[in-house]
């Protein structure tokens, strides 16, 4: 008999857990689109845009729009038809946005890579050594890729273009990593930042942001495939209602802005160490699990698997199923596999507003389902996360 | 550094968590009191009521007022000055409504029990038999003491009345027990059953329910305590104004509206599985801690142990400390220790809206907090909830 | 065709309209009832009372109850069974008020008025000089009936009672007034004032209010009829669950919290000339519709109007065909005629969260519905509003 | 002294008032993607889409965008880079769409027209015959502006094109008019409808929605501009996450859902008779006010006045003052003058979820308004909008 009545716990790596004060920012009737409070909201999401991205010299905007959106208005901006772009692989996503722009009329190289393997910065080096004619205009490449669970190491990939001296645009999606691990915009060098509300930031889907750096901003000015709604100089205008090309989000920047407040009240950084923390009880359990031969890490590299997602490979077993009993004997809905990985794999989110209990529940939840549906797996993964919880207060 | 972040884990025996569409179903504007849809959500609560107390020949009230003010709706209407009631102590709660008939006028006699005990429907018999002039008029008892984490059988006692041949009022408190476990007010011969709406019937505080027997009814008819607000009478009338003598709580009828439509998909019976399910695993991690010394059940007999809430006693330690500890650093509220028990229990609730992954998620902050203030414990207790789990499932 | 999709407009003399900030603030999770935020919210509402009620000297208290209850709690927490009261009718509510004395045991005597006039304090005076040997205990009265739409001078009849050198306690309910016109405690001598929630202070129905003078306080201690949930001395102590006798209001107290804040944001003075302006628009629009001889003013005298609701006769026709005409064809909700006056008045409400576009939409409605129902009447109503509140603003 | 404090009144064009219901159905935990409940929604709303439009034959598809964004989702799909299109003016919008062709490359005509008149379809005619070798792919029109507060009669427009024998494409933004008249996709001809949440189907901004004509998709095969956030044939493959090209506005399809709900449950045509007879009544309050000479009509000829907002010239006087006093003394918004009309026009919305009341109450306030701030106009106009609502009841 089912133990799933009460709370549900979504545990997929986005849309992640709204706090209830951000789905109560967005609960008040409409509002006048030309009010000094619409406008007060929106600059200060957008100035406070500057703090998540850690830049000082971007500029950042904020899109009606989803993640892939925001691509796009990434490519446009900065872009030109037959321009060369090197997508770097890790997964589904960097090549997802390599897709959009191949679309666009970009010439689309993929450095090609596992599904299991982070992006390799010495690899990077030497393809871009080999470009002596600088015809890469631009490094695509996401921070952590949500269907395999890969975390980039930025920081090397930068020092991997600083090596080979190459001029291109460093553009990063940090959709899926933004608050809840280092993101360093300026530090890192990077030239156009893409995230959007729905994971990290603890909003719901509808909102895309960039950030733009001086060298991205001059890229601009000569851009072929810009676009009125996506366009940076068009929302540089003064005008409230130009922020946005059209019609203000009101109502989501409300909910913005309540996220972006318990974001701050934390600290971006005591964020970044909670889902370090908590990325630690998942895996601790994970590796318990994974002895038996049922469950194994997706991302071999214990060094490559991300802070705020777990891809779990089920050898042996059909994934779907354990998804189901969770979700409708214990109110736990995991993340199901992707691409390549699709009936292959789970995936548990520790991402955006997410605790210690919030974790654990889910934990417990797989192994109890581990043990129902007799997947073969190490017992105790829940009281080994429970052990690397209480070393963190240790 | 806090990994609390995230829903807080509320986990004290009442208010327990409301459901997200019962929350929902009280944000609405104001209505007009005298509607057809008002009316009709009234007359669907009352009779949905007596299928929660389990009774086709009792009739219903539901009253603007907490738990509390129900205990006085119960006494003012069945009652006189002078009257002798027995109470049947098992902690606090069935001790506070005796107080309240007190100040009321009534001869109150209390069977006394240990706060580690449950009633003994034995002393119960023999108190009866002694009354052979039939002095007492009814008999008081709770069938869950949120304070000490006792569940009285009911049944036994009701057999306990019959075998005495003592014509009492049966009076039974069922504020922390009701949709949690059985209830048989037809059944076990109940002639006034009061509970309310925040604890297993997932609402807010603010509406008290009760239900009488024909015999309470008859009862009432000579009542000298009546009173208008609470009066059955007065409520009886067909006329929709005179169910709430006043103005009716149309938000919160809603609320309640919505909460019953849960419990009722969920089916009532699964509702007391479940419930059992989640005591059995509770049990389990406090039966492992408890071999550390530091910590112990409040309630010696295993079978006198509730099914909606654990009373643990911190032998040695602060359990305010813990309470501390857990909601600051993980977001876990725990309930704290009441009156005789104050500074020396906790208390965990697994009473209402409250599934397995919620329950795990409550013992692992509470192991992680045990482990952090060195408090003296058997480890394993998560995982030893967790195996009880898979045992549901097997 | 319907013109009613959009908006309700409720104008009905309570449930009244709550704003959007009101129920969002209760839109939030269960919450830790031994909170230091839930103390902190209900002391500050207990002591915001005190400012509604312009008392210095008195204590308030808070009970989760409807206003019929508060009457109870007034009451039994000053009187004894046998004691005499003296009710002043003006309609239904303070005879109401007296019948629940009845119940208790109190001795009740009605000073009769017809429905159309407010108190006389003459009458008043007059006997109370005859009650020579103080038999009389305590006086009842209303400020505003919302049955009749009287307004009751409760200064003049604090005067009459002094003329008269009488000691009883002046028990006032200020229900369908506070928040809307003046109500001053201190200054008239007021010993017991009763008040709810859902009226002037803008919440949902749930919450009763008292302030006890110190002489009502002093009453207190000899008092009969004390009963436990009512009892001040019970909520006098220092615990925050002692406040509201057992489970406190959580939700309750924040939604009132609110709509405290937005009454004190607006300012108290400035919320009774808003109401008294916006009764003068209605009162505009009614004597303009009585020239047709269709529609009337229930109450004979302009000064015993209320302030807060207008209750309108309308001799010659059925008054519930126009509330099903605006209800059904234009979205607004007006309130039926009560007791004498069921099926010969409607009442329009102009109290709590009402401003001038609502009031002029809810008798623009009404004068359209009087024209489709031919129900004679003087035309121009609406536009006599819109000039009484142009002179507003001259 | 302010009468504001009540519900605030927002008459802005847009985004218009949200319906409590629609408002909730967003308040709701975040759910998973991938759902079966998610996946129905997102097909029910393109259905109802296809209700809406009016259209059998055309495909519908819903984005992650404001208004404006759709406008460029229409171009990129069936056009190409230096395709010639025609703007046929008749204030701001389609002027507005058109630019956003030419950022894209497009070879932009515009057919001009003042700001206080209606497209021209004589004009289109006459224009179209001289394009003998069809290099016009595309035309672009609103059916109604909300700046100047034009309708354009979309009907006569295709007929002019017929008689043209013009093979172009026809494309109307119905962001203005869309629920509130008629339009008729498959009736009138038109290959690329475009609108979006926050008018008449009154929802909060955040989704932009097109459809498709059989001539249309057969563009798309040869369109240049084709982007993959927009792109059609992305979103037609089966798999629900294609229908929004990454994440799907979860909380947004919801509330849309509930908006369409209540639309069909008026009827559509319903709705269009509502809008009319609320367009009329402001109509005549206007016409009445103008009699001062302070106040004018912005379109001249009254068959090209929207049903859905009247924008109204105030000669002589700062329409912002009126803004102002409305919105601080009376809690009334309203829109301001936009482009050539900004600081001389004020602009009443009667779009959306509007009823009678709502109306009337708007209109009292800024009569007076008028009158507060001296404005010359002749008196009676609330009075004659109300003898049109009674008009539209005999």
């Amino acid at each position: 008999m089912s133990l799933a009545r009460g709370r549900e716990f979504l545990s997929i790596p986005g849309p992640t857990n709204v706090p209830d004060v951000v789905l109560a920012a967005m609960h008040r009737p409409a509002m006048d689109i030309y009010s000094a409070d619409l406008l007060k909201v929106t600059e200060s999401c957008l100035a406070d845009l500057k703090k998540i991205f850690r830049t000082e010299s971007g500029t950042t905007y904020a899109y009606v729009a989803n993640g892939h959106a925001a691509w796009e208005a990434a490519l446009t901006n900065v872009l030109s038809r037959g321009d060369k772009v090197l997508v770097l692989a890790s997964g589904r996503f960097a090549v997802g946005w390599g897709d959009a722009g191949a679309m666009l009329g970009l010439d689309v190289e993929v450095l090609a890579r596992s599904w299991h393997e982070a992006v390799d910065p010495a690899a990077v080096e030497a393809r871009l050594k080999a470009d002596v004619a600088h015809a890469i205009k631009a490094i695509l490449v996401v921070q952590v890729d949500t269907a395999t669970g890969v975390v980039n190491d930025i920081a090397a990939i930068r020092a991997a273009i600083d090596a080979a001296g190459h001029p291109a645009l460093f553009m990063v999606d940090a959709i899926a990593s933004i608050g809840c691990m280092p993101f360093e915009m300026d530090l890192w060098g990077i030239d156009v930042a893409v995230t959007a509300s729905q994971k990290g930031l603890m909003m719901i889907p509808g909102l895309g942001f960039l950030a733009a750096s001086p060298k991205a901003r001059a890229a601009h000015a000569t851009a072929g495939l810009r676009a009125s709604y996506w366009d940076w100089t068009n929302r540089d205008q003064p005008e409230g209602y130009r922020k946005f090309c059209g019609t203000a989000p009101g109502h989501a920047l409300f909910g913005q802005r309540a996220a972006f407040d318990l974001l701050f009240a934390e600290g971006l950084e005591a964020a970044w160490v909670r889902h370090r923390a908590l990325a630690a009880a998942v895996q601790a359990a994970v590796e318990v699990w994974s002895r038996g031969g049922g469950i194994a890490f997706n991302v071999t590299e214990p060094a490559a698997r991300a802070p705020s997602v777990t891809t779990v490979l089920t050898p042996g077993s059909d994934p779907e199923r354990l998804r189901d009993f969770t979700r409708t004997q214990l109110g736990v809905i995991l993340g199901s596999g992707l691409g390549e990985l699709s009936g292959r794999a789970f995936r548990i989110a520790h991402m955006g507003y997410v605790n210690a209990p919030m974790v654990l529940g889910t934990l417990g939840a797989i192994e109890i389902g581990l043990a129902a549906l007799a997947i073969p797996h190490g017992a105790g993964g829940v009281q080994a996360a429970v052990a690397a919880l209480q070393d963190h207060f240790r």
